[in-house]
Protein backbone atom coordinates (compact mmCIF):
# COMPACT_ATOMS: atom_id res chain seq x y z
CA UNK A 1 0.00 0.00 0.00
CA UNK A 2 2.78 2.35 0.40
CA UNK A 3 4.16 1.76 -2.95
CA UNK A 4 1.00 2.26 -4.22
CA UNK A 5 0.29 5.35 -2.18
CA UNK A 6 4.02 6.82 -2.86
CA UNK A 7 3.34 6.17 -6.67
CA UNK A 8 0.05 8.15 -6.50
CA UNK A 9 1.55 11.14 -5.13
CA UNK A 10 4.75 10.77 -7.86
CA UNK A 11 2.02 10.78 -10.80
CA UNK A 12 0.20 13.52 -9.07
CA UNK A 13 3.24 15.34 -9.14
CA UNK A 14 4.27 14.55 -12.67
CA UNK A 15 0.92 15.62 -14.02
CA UNK A 16 1.47 18.92 -11.95
CA UNK A 17 4.23 19.70 -13.66
CA UNK A 18 2.42 19.23 -16.95
CA UNK A 19 -0.19 21.02 -16.25
CA UNK A 20 1.83 24.33 -15.52
CA UNK A 21 2.34 24.52 -19.37
CA UNK A 22 -0.71 26.58 -21.27
CA UNK A 23 -0.99 27.82 -24.35
CA UNK A 24 -0.34 31.41 -22.94
CA UNK A 25 2.83 30.27 -21.88
CA UNK A 26 4.32 27.52 -23.20
CA UNK A 27 7.96 27.55 -22.08
CA UNK A 28 8.90 28.10 -18.60
CA UNK A 29 11.83 27.49 -16.37
CA UNK A 30 12.41 24.84 -13.77
CA UNK A 31 11.63 27.68 -10.95
CA UNK A 32 8.09 28.86 -12.48
CA UNK A 33 7.58 25.40 -12.72
CA UNK A 34 7.86 24.49 -8.92
CA UNK A 35 6.24 27.60 -8.30
CA UNK A 36 3.00 26.43 -10.22
CA UNK A 37 3.52 22.94 -9.19
CA UNK A 38 3.97 23.40 -5.92
CA UNK A 39 6.58 21.51 -5.46
CA UNK A 40 10.22 22.18 -4.02
CA UNK A 41 12.66 23.29 -6.31
CA UNK A 42 15.40 20.32 -5.82
CA UNK A 43 12.09 17.95 -6.22
CA UNK A 44 10.93 20.23 -9.73
CA UNK A 45 14.47 19.61 -11.21
CA UNK A 46 14.81 15.92 -10.38
CA UNK A 47 11.31 15.31 -11.59
CA UNK A 48 11.84 17.80 -14.81
CA UNK A 49 14.42 15.76 -15.38
CA UNK A 50 12.80 12.25 -15.46
CA UNK A 51 10.36 13.71 -17.77
CA UNK A 52 13.14 15.05 -20.10
CA UNK A 53 14.69 11.55 -20.10
CA UNK A 54 11.01 10.07 -21.11
CA UNK A 55 10.82 12.91 -24.36
CA UNK A 56 7.75 14.44 -22.39
CA UNK A 57 9.27 17.57 -21.83
CA UNK A 58 12.92 19.30 -24.03
CA UNK A 59 15.27 22.16 -22.69
CA UNK A 60 15.33 24.58 -25.00
CA UNK A 61 18.17 26.78 -23.60
CA UNK A 62 17.29 27.46 -20.14
CA UNK A 63 13.46 27.08 -20.60
CA UNK A 64 11.55 24.00 -20.57
CA UNK A 65 8.60 23.20 -23.01
CA UNK A 66 5.87 19.94 -23.35
CA UNK A 67 7.96 17.37 -25.89
CA UNK A 68 6.82 15.48 -28.95
CA UNK A 69 6.70 12.27 -27.36
CA UNK A 70 3.97 13.59 -25.08
CA UNK A 71 1.69 14.49 -28.30
CA UNK A 72 2.59 11.76 -30.01
CA UNK A 73 1.36 9.30 -27.38
CA UNK A 74 -1.75 11.37 -26.56
CA UNK A 75 -2.88 11.57 -30.31
CA UNK A 76 -2.13 8.18 -31.99
CA UNK A 77 -4.44 6.14 -29.81
CA UNK A 78 -6.77 9.36 -28.94
CA UNK A 79 -10.81 8.75 -28.51
CA UNK A 80 -11.27 11.54 -30.15
CA UNK A 81 -9.40 11.09 -33.07
CA UNK A 82 -12.01 9.20 -35.38
CA UNK A 83 -14.37 11.67 -34.74
CA UNK A 84 -12.13 14.25 -35.71
CA UNK A 85 -11.10 13.22 -38.66
CA UNK A 86 -14.76 12.66 -39.66
CA UNK A 87 -15.62 16.21 -39.18
CA UNK A 88 -12.60 17.50 -40.48
CA UNK A 89 -13.98 18.15 -43.78
CA UNK A 90 -17.49 19.40 -42.69
CA UNK A 91 -15.34 21.79 -40.77
CA UNK A 92 -13.74 23.01 -44.32
CA UNK A 93 -16.86 23.23 -45.88
CA UNK A 94 -18.45 25.74 -42.93
CA UNK A 95 -14.92 27.50 -42.85
CA UNK A 96 -15.29 28.11 -46.54
CA UNK A 97 -19.05 28.80 -46.61
CA UNK A 98 -19.70 31.05 -43.79
CA UNK A 99 -16.24 32.61 -43.44
CA UNK A 100 -15.80 32.08 -40.12
CA UNK A 101 -14.09 30.20 -37.40
CA UNK A 102 -15.76 26.94 -37.24
CA UNK A 103 -15.03 24.44 -34.11
CA UNK A 104 -15.58 20.98 -33.04
CA UNK A 105 -16.10 20.29 -29.42
CA UNK A 106 -17.19 17.68 -26.96
CA UNK A 107 -18.34 17.97 -23.07
CA UNK A 108 -15.97 16.71 -20.60
CA UNK A 109 -15.80 16.97 -17.13
CA UNK A 110 -18.56 19.78 -16.83
CA UNK A 111 -16.77 21.58 -19.86
CA UNK A 112 -16.74 22.41 -23.36
CA UNK A 113 -13.34 20.84 -24.63
CA UNK A 114 -12.11 22.20 -27.82
CA UNK A 115 -10.89 19.18 -30.02
CA UNK A 116 -10.55 21.14 -33.53
CA UNK A 117 -10.47 24.74 -34.69
CA UNK A 118 -10.65 25.98 -38.10
CA UNK A 119 -10.00 30.08 -38.41
CA UNK A 120 -10.34 32.78 -40.94
CA UNK A 121 -8.35 35.79 -41.39
CA UNK A 122 -10.74 38.67 -41.09
CA UNK A 123 -13.50 36.57 -39.11
CA UNK A 124 -15.18 37.26 -35.68
CA UNK A 125 -13.23 37.64 -32.82
CA UNK A 126 -12.78 34.02 -31.36
CA UNK A 127 -11.31 33.45 -27.86
CA UNK A 128 -11.13 29.35 -28.11
CA UNK A 129 -7.82 27.53 -29.13
CA UNK A 130 -7.58 23.91 -29.58
CA UNK A 131 -7.42 21.56 -26.37
CA UNK A 132 -8.61 24.74 -24.22
CA UNK A 133 -12.52 24.88 -22.53
CA UNK A 134 -15.00 27.16 -22.33
CA UNK A 135 -17.91 27.12 -19.54
CA UNK A 136 -21.07 24.88 -20.85
CA UNK A 137 -23.99 26.80 -19.69
CA UNK A 138 -22.52 30.72 -21.68
CA UNK A 139 -21.44 28.87 -24.88
CA UNK A 140 -23.93 28.11 -27.84
CA UNK A 141 -21.44 24.52 -27.91
CA UNK A 142 -22.31 23.93 -24.29
CA UNK A 143 -25.74 24.62 -24.29
CA UNK A 144 -26.11 22.19 -27.54
CA UNK A 145 -23.99 19.44 -26.02
CA UNK A 146 -26.17 19.65 -22.76
CA UNK A 147 -29.53 19.69 -24.48
CA UNK A 148 -28.80 16.73 -26.42
CA UNK A 149 -27.04 15.09 -23.45
CA UNK A 150 -28.63 11.75 -21.77
CA UNK A 151 -31.05 12.59 -18.77
CA UNK A 152 -28.63 11.59 -16.29
CA UNK A 153 -25.86 13.97 -17.86
CA UNK A 154 -27.87 16.98 -17.51
CA UNK A 155 -29.48 16.25 -14.07
CA UNK A 156 -25.79 16.17 -12.77
CA UNK A 157 -24.41 19.45 -14.75
CA UNK A 158 -27.70 21.35 -13.28
CA UNK A 159 -27.33 19.84 -9.64
CA UNK A 160 -23.32 20.76 -9.60
CA UNK A 161 -24.53 24.59 -11.22
CA UNK A 162 -27.67 25.39 -10.18
CA UNK A 163 -27.03 28.39 -8.70
CA UNK A 164 -25.28 29.74 -11.33
CA UNK A 165 -27.46 28.12 -14.42
CA UNK A 166 -30.72 29.56 -12.49
CA UNK A 167 -29.16 33.28 -12.57
CA UNK A 168 -28.47 33.15 -16.57
CA UNK A 169 -31.21 31.33 -17.40
CA UNK A 170 -33.99 31.39 -15.28
CA UNK A 171 -36.13 28.32 -16.39
CA UNK A 172 -33.11 26.23 -18.02
CA UNK A 173 -34.83 22.96 -18.24
CA UNK A 174 -37.11 24.75 -20.48
CA UNK A 175 -34.16 26.68 -22.43
CA UNK A 176 -33.03 22.90 -22.97
CA UNK A 177 -36.23 21.83 -24.50
CA UNK A 178 -36.44 24.47 -26.57
CA UNK A 179 -33.03 23.82 -28.14
CA UNK A 180 -33.53 20.44 -28.37
CA UNK A 181 -36.89 21.60 -30.61
CA UNK A 182 -35.29 23.71 -32.77
CA UNK A 183 -32.11 21.71 -33.05
CA UNK A 184 -29.59 24.09 -32.77
CA UNK A 185 -28.59 26.50 -30.00
CA UNK A 186 -27.28 30.20 -30.13
CA UNK A 187 -25.66 32.27 -27.61
CA UNK A 188 -24.04 35.91 -27.51
CA UNK A 189 -20.04 35.55 -26.92
CA UNK A 190 -19.52 34.70 -23.37
CA UNK A 191 -15.46 36.08 -23.46
CA UNK A 192 -16.13 39.19 -26.36
CA UNK A 193 -19.55 41.20 -26.33
CA UNK A 194 -19.33 42.04 -30.17
CA UNK A 195 -20.00 37.92 -31.32
CA UNK A 196 -22.02 35.53 -31.23
CA UNK A 197 -21.96 31.52 -31.23
CA UNK A 198 -24.06 29.21 -33.07
CA UNK A 199 -23.74 25.48 -32.80
CA UNK A 200 -25.54 22.17 -33.71
CA UNK A 201 -24.97 18.83 -31.79
CA UNK A 202 -23.64 15.43 -33.68
CA UNK A 203 -25.56 12.74 -32.82
CA UNK A 204 -25.11 8.99 -31.87
CA UNK A 205 -27.64 6.18 -32.84
CA UNK A 206 -29.44 6.79 -29.45
CA UNK A 207 -29.79 10.14 -30.15
CA UNK A 208 -27.35 11.68 -27.95
CA UNK A 209 -25.07 14.20 -28.45
CA UNK A 210 -20.94 12.99 -29.07
CA UNK A 211 -20.26 16.50 -30.34
CA UNK A 212 -20.53 19.50 -30.99
CA UNK A 213 -20.29 21.70 -34.45
CA UNK A 214 -20.04 25.55 -33.60
CA UNK A 215 -19.06 28.88 -35.64
CA UNK A 216 -18.84 32.15 -34.20
CA UNK A 217 -20.07 35.46 -36.11
CA UNK A 218 -20.85 39.33 -35.14
CA UNK A 219 -23.22 39.79 -33.08
CA UNK A 220 -26.24 40.84 -34.83
CA UNK A 221 -25.43 39.67 -38.08
CA UNK A 222 -28.65 38.69 -40.41
CA UNK A 223 -26.78 35.80 -41.36
CA UNK A 224 -27.66 33.82 -38.21
CA UNK A 225 -30.79 31.80 -39.97
CA UNK A 226 -28.33 30.64 -42.60
CA UNK A 227 -25.41 29.96 -40.21
CA UNK A 228 -27.61 27.67 -38.20
CA UNK A 229 -29.00 26.10 -41.58
CA UNK A 230 -25.38 25.22 -42.40
CA UNK A 231 -24.38 23.80 -39.35
CA UNK A 232 -27.19 21.83 -38.90
CA UNK A 233 -27.07 19.68 -42.42
CA UNK A 234 -22.79 19.36 -41.57
CA UNK A 235 -23.56 18.14 -38.21
CA UNK A 236 -26.23 15.84 -39.80
CA UNK A 237 -23.21 14.35 -42.16
CA UNK A 238 -20.44 14.14 -39.49
CA UNK A 239 -23.60 11.90 -37.36
CA UNK A 240 -24.10 9.72 -40.30
CA UNK A 241 -20.42 9.05 -41.07
CA UNK A 242 -20.12 8.15 -37.32
CA UNK A 243 -23.15 6.37 -37.31
CA UNK A 244 -22.20 4.26 -40.34
CA UNK A 245 -18.92 3.08 -38.91
CA UNK A 246 -21.20 2.10 -35.81
CA UNK A 247 -20.18 4.50 -32.76
CA UNK B 1 19.04 9.08 -5.23
CA UNK B 2 17.15 6.24 -4.24
CA UNK B 3 13.48 8.27 -4.19
CA UNK B 4 15.23 8.98 -8.06
CA UNK B 5 15.49 5.82 -9.11
CA UNK B 6 12.43 4.62 -7.59
CA UNK B 7 10.79 7.48 -9.51
CA UNK B 8 12.27 6.69 -12.23
CA UNK B 9 11.31 3.36 -12.89
CA UNK B 10 7.58 4.57 -11.69
CA UNK B 11 7.30 6.39 -14.74
CA UNK B 12 8.97 4.49 -17.49
CA UNK B 13 6.20 1.95 -16.06
CA UNK B 14 3.64 4.34 -16.50
CA UNK B 15 4.55 5.26 -20.03
CA UNK B 16 5.08 1.66 -21.09
CA UNK B 17 1.24 1.32 -20.27
CA UNK B 18 0.59 4.35 -22.33
CA UNK B 19 2.60 3.07 -25.07
CA UNK B 20 0.37 0.38 -25.14
CA UNK B 21 -2.32 1.71 -26.88
CA UNK B 22 -1.88 1.85 -30.94
CA UNK B 23 -4.19 3.53 -33.57
CA UNK B 24 -5.19 0.02 -34.47
CA UNK B 25 -5.92 -1.07 -30.91
CA UNK B 26 -6.82 2.11 -29.02
CA UNK B 27 -8.85 -0.06 -26.55
CA UNK B 28 -7.02 -2.94 -24.18
CA UNK B 29 -8.02 -5.09 -21.12
CA UNK B 30 -5.50 -4.64 -18.23
CA UNK B 31 -4.30 -7.90 -19.03
CA UNK B 32 -3.04 -7.17 -22.33
CA UNK B 33 -2.02 -3.79 -21.44
CA UNK B 34 -0.19 -6.18 -18.83
CA UNK B 35 1.73 -8.12 -21.41
CA UNK B 36 2.63 -5.21 -23.63
CA UNK B 37 4.28 -3.18 -20.89
CA UNK B 38 5.97 -6.88 -19.59
CA UNK B 39 4.14 -6.00 -16.17
CA UNK B 40 3.25 -8.38 -13.69
CA UNK B 41 -0.74 -8.10 -13.80
CA UNK B 42 -1.30 -6.41 -9.80
CA UNK B 43 1.12 -3.95 -10.98
CA UNK B 44 -0.65 -3.07 -14.25
CA UNK B 45 -4.08 -3.36 -12.14
CA UNK B 46 -2.72 -0.35 -9.84
CA UNK B 47 -0.89 1.68 -12.10
CA UNK B 48 -3.84 1.55 -14.78
CA UNK B 49 -5.55 2.74 -11.61
CA UNK B 50 -3.29 5.71 -10.59
CA UNK B 51 -3.73 6.74 -14.36
CA UNK B 52 -7.47 6.92 -14.19
CA UNK B 53 -7.66 8.75 -11.61
CA UNK B 54 -5.67 11.47 -13.43
CA UNK B 55 -7.73 10.54 -16.14
CA UNK B 56 -5.06 9.67 -18.42
CA UNK B 57 -6.94 6.15 -19.53
CA UNK B 58 -10.48 5.35 -18.90
CA UNK B 59 -12.15 2.33 -18.44
CA UNK B 60 -15.12 1.89 -20.87
CA UNK B 61 -16.91 -1.65 -19.95
CA UNK B 62 -14.27 -4.52 -19.57
CA UNK B 63 -11.42 -2.18 -21.74
CA UNK B 64 -9.42 1.04 -21.06
CA UNK B 65 -8.56 3.53 -23.31
CA UNK B 66 -6.68 6.72 -22.98
CA UNK B 67 -8.25 9.50 -21.69
CA UNK B 68 -9.21 13.34 -22.41
CA UNK B 69 -6.56 14.39 -19.59
CA UNK B 70 -3.95 13.30 -21.53
CA UNK B 71 -4.73 14.87 -25.15
CA UNK B 72 -6.04 17.91 -23.67
CA UNK B 73 -2.31 18.01 -21.82
CA UNK B 74 -0.51 16.99 -24.17
CA UNK B 75 -2.34 19.53 -27.02
CA UNK B 76 -2.94 22.64 -24.99
CA UNK B 77 0.76 23.79 -25.16
CA UNK B 78 2.01 21.70 -27.80
CA UNK B 79 5.46 22.74 -30.03
CA UNK B 80 3.38 22.05 -32.86
CA UNK B 81 0.53 23.77 -32.30
CA UNK B 82 1.36 27.32 -33.95
CA UNK B 83 2.82 25.21 -36.65
CA UNK B 84 -0.32 22.70 -37.22
CA UNK B 85 -2.52 25.80 -37.26
CA UNK B 86 -0.18 27.75 -39.12
CA UNK B 87 -0.24 25.16 -41.90
CA UNK B 88 -3.49 24.02 -42.11
CA UNK B 89 -5.04 26.38 -44.56
CA UNK B 90 -2.64 25.48 -47.03
CA UNK B 91 -2.61 21.76 -45.96
CA UNK B 92 -7.07 22.67 -46.83
CA UNK B 93 -5.78 24.52 -50.67
CA UNK B 94 -3.49 21.33 -51.53
CA UNK B 95 -6.08 19.05 -50.73
CA UNK B 96 -8.75 20.75 -52.73
CA UNK B 97 -6.58 21.46 -55.95
CA UNK B 98 -4.46 18.73 -56.11
CA UNK B 99 -7.33 16.22 -54.77
CA UNK B 100 -5.04 13.64 -52.64
CA UNK B 101 -3.88 13.05 -49.28
CA UNK B 102 -1.66 15.83 -48.08
CA UNK B 103 0.20 16.00 -45.03
CA UNK B 104 2.52 18.35 -42.30
CA UNK B 105 5.27 16.19 -40.43
CA UNK B 106 8.41 16.90 -38.49
CA UNK B 107 11.90 15.31 -38.04
CA UNK B 108 11.93 13.45 -34.86
CA UNK B 109 13.86 10.56 -33.48
CA UNK B 110 15.18 9.97 -36.60
CA UNK B 111 11.83 9.26 -37.95
CA UNK B 112 8.90 11.26 -39.69
CA UNK B 113 6.26 12.31 -37.30
CA UNK B 114 2.58 13.11 -39.01
CA UNK B 115 1.24 15.97 -37.39
CA UNK B 116 -1.70 16.55 -39.32
CA UNK B 117 -3.41 14.65 -42.44
CA UNK B 118 -5.96 15.34 -44.83
CA UNK B 119 -7.57 12.83 -46.62
CA UNK B 120 -9.38 12.61 -49.74
CA UNK B 121 -12.08 9.85 -50.57
CA UNK B 122 -11.12 8.24 -53.82
CA UNK B 123 -7.81 9.79 -53.44
CA UNK B 124 -4.38 7.60 -53.81
CA UNK B 125 -4.09 4.85 -50.91
CA UNK B 126 -2.02 6.45 -47.71
CA UNK B 127 -0.85 4.71 -44.79
CA UNK B 128 0.04 7.61 -42.79
CA UNK B 129 -1.88 8.48 -39.44
CA UNK B 130 -1.91 11.40 -37.29
CA UNK B 131 1.10 10.81 -34.58
CA UNK B 132 2.27 7.98 -36.88
CA UNK B 133 5.90 7.58 -38.11
CA UNK B 134 7.00 6.86 -41.51
CA UNK B 135 10.77 5.88 -42.36
CA UNK B 136 13.51 9.19 -42.73
CA UNK B 137 15.00 7.69 -46.27
CA UNK B 138 12.57 5.60 -47.83
CA UNK B 139 9.86 8.63 -48.15
CA UNK B 140 9.61 11.90 -49.70
CA UNK B 141 8.89 14.37 -46.56
CA UNK B 142 11.95 12.32 -44.96
CA UNK B 143 14.07 12.89 -47.61
CA UNK B 144 13.23 16.29 -48.27
CA UNK B 145 13.17 17.03 -44.26
CA UNK B 146 16.88 15.72 -43.70
CA UNK B 147 18.06 17.51 -47.24
CA UNK B 148 17.19 21.14 -45.49
CA UNK B 149 18.15 19.80 -41.86
CA UNK B 150 21.05 21.62 -40.45
CA UNK B 151 25.03 20.01 -40.99
CA UNK B 152 25.26 18.22 -37.64
CA UNK B 153 21.96 16.57 -37.83
CA UNK B 154 22.25 15.31 -41.58
CA UNK B 155 25.84 13.34 -40.12
CA UNK B 156 24.32 12.34 -37.33
CA UNK B 157 21.76 10.69 -39.02
CA UNK B 158 23.88 9.53 -41.76
CA UNK B 159 26.01 7.61 -39.12
CA UNK B 160 23.21 6.24 -37.77
CA UNK B 161 22.08 4.48 -40.37
CA UNK B 162 24.95 4.25 -43.23
CA UNK B 163 24.21 0.98 -44.09
CA UNK B 164 20.88 1.27 -44.67
CA UNK B 165 21.11 4.50 -46.79
CA UNK B 166 24.01 2.79 -48.82
CA UNK B 167 21.73 -0.08 -49.92
CA UNK B 168 19.24 2.27 -50.86
CA UNK B 169 20.54 5.08 -52.17
CA UNK B 170 24.03 4.70 -53.01
CA UNK B 171 25.50 8.21 -52.78
CA UNK B 172 23.27 9.67 -50.30
CA UNK B 173 24.63 13.06 -49.79
CA UNK B 174 24.64 13.67 -53.36
CA UNK B 175 20.83 12.74 -53.93
CA UNK B 176 20.22 15.40 -50.69
CA UNK B 177 22.11 18.01 -52.94
CA UNK B 178 20.14 17.24 -55.59
CA UNK B 179 16.88 17.85 -53.72
CA UNK B 180 18.34 21.04 -52.16
CA UNK B 181 18.87 22.16 -55.36
CA UNK B 182 15.29 21.07 -56.69
CA UNK B 183 13.42 22.35 -53.76
CA UNK B 184 11.09 18.88 -53.48
CA UNK B 185 11.80 14.69 -53.01
CA UNK B 186 9.78 12.71 -54.65
CA UNK B 187 10.03 8.78 -53.41
CA UNK B 188 7.81 5.95 -54.51
CA UNK B 189 5.80 4.62 -51.83
CA UNK B 190 7.37 2.63 -49.06
CA UNK B 191 4.62 0.87 -47.73
CA UNK B 192 2.45 0.76 -50.97
CA UNK B 193 3.70 0.51 -54.13
CA UNK B 194 1.06 2.02 -56.23
CA UNK B 195 1.76 5.38 -54.95
CA UNK B 196 4.70 8.42 -54.96
CA UNK B 197 4.97 10.65 -52.70
CA UNK B 198 6.22 14.29 -53.12
CA UNK B 199 7.38 16.82 -50.48
CA UNK B 200 8.39 20.24 -49.87
CA UNK B 201 10.20 21.90 -47.09
CA UNK B 202 9.12 24.64 -44.43
CA UNK B 203 11.90 26.75 -44.04
CA UNK B 204 12.90 28.92 -40.78
CA UNK B 205 14.95 32.05 -41.54
CA UNK B 206 18.38 29.90 -41.33
CA UNK B 207 17.06 27.95 -44.23
CA UNK B 208 16.59 25.19 -42.48
CA UNK B 209 13.61 22.35 -42.71
CA UNK B 210 10.92 22.90 -39.53
CA UNK B 211 8.59 21.16 -41.23
CA UNK B 212 7.54 19.00 -44.88
CA UNK B 213 4.29 18.93 -46.47
CA UNK B 214 3.85 15.76 -48.40
CA UNK B 215 1.30 14.59 -50.76
CA UNK B 216 0.53 11.31 -52.02
CA UNK B 217 -0.16 10.60 -55.62
CA UNK B 218 -0.70 7.55 -57.62
CA UNK B 219 2.89 6.04 -59.29
CA UNK B 220 3.18 6.99 -62.36
CA UNK B 221 1.21 9.85 -62.46
CA UNK B 222 2.30 12.84 -64.89
CA UNK B 223 0.49 15.63 -62.51
CA UNK B 224 4.15 15.42 -60.78
CA UNK B 225 5.75 18.47 -61.85
CA UNK B 226 2.13 20.54 -61.02
CA UNK B 227 1.81 18.79 -57.48
CA UNK B 228 5.68 19.75 -56.86
CA UNK B 229 5.31 23.36 -57.72
CA UNK B 230 1.82 23.53 -55.99
CA UNK B 231 3.72 21.84 -52.93
CA UNK B 232 6.67 24.75 -52.92
CA UNK B 233 4.17 27.10 -53.25
CA UNK B 234 2.59 26.01 -50.49
CA UNK B 235 5.32 25.47 -48.23
CA UNK B 236 6.78 28.90 -48.88
CA UNK B 237 3.12 30.49 -47.91
CA UNK B 238 3.17 28.42 -44.63
CA UNK B 239 7.35 29.49 -44.20
CA UNK B 240 6.65 33.29 -44.64
CA UNK B 241 3.87 32.91 -42.45
CA UNK B 242 6.14 30.94 -39.87
CA UNK B 243 8.86 33.37 -39.98
CA UNK B 244 6.59 36.32 -39.48
CA UNK B 245 6.02 35.08 -36.39
CA UNK B 246 9.55 34.91 -35.28
CA UNK B 247 9.88 31.74 -34.89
Amino acid sequence: MANSRSGDKLLDRMVRILESFTAEEPRLTVAEIAARAQLPAATAYRLVDDLAGQGFVVREGGAVRLGMRLWELANRASATRDLRQLALPYLEDLNQLLRQHTQLSVLHEDEVLILERLSRPGAAVNQAHVAGRLPVHQTSMGMVLLAFAPAHVQSGYLSRHERAVADLHGDFRRTLAEIRHRGWATFDGFLDDTTTGAAAPVLDRAGHAVAALGVVIPRGSDALPAVSMALMTAARGVSRDLQARGD
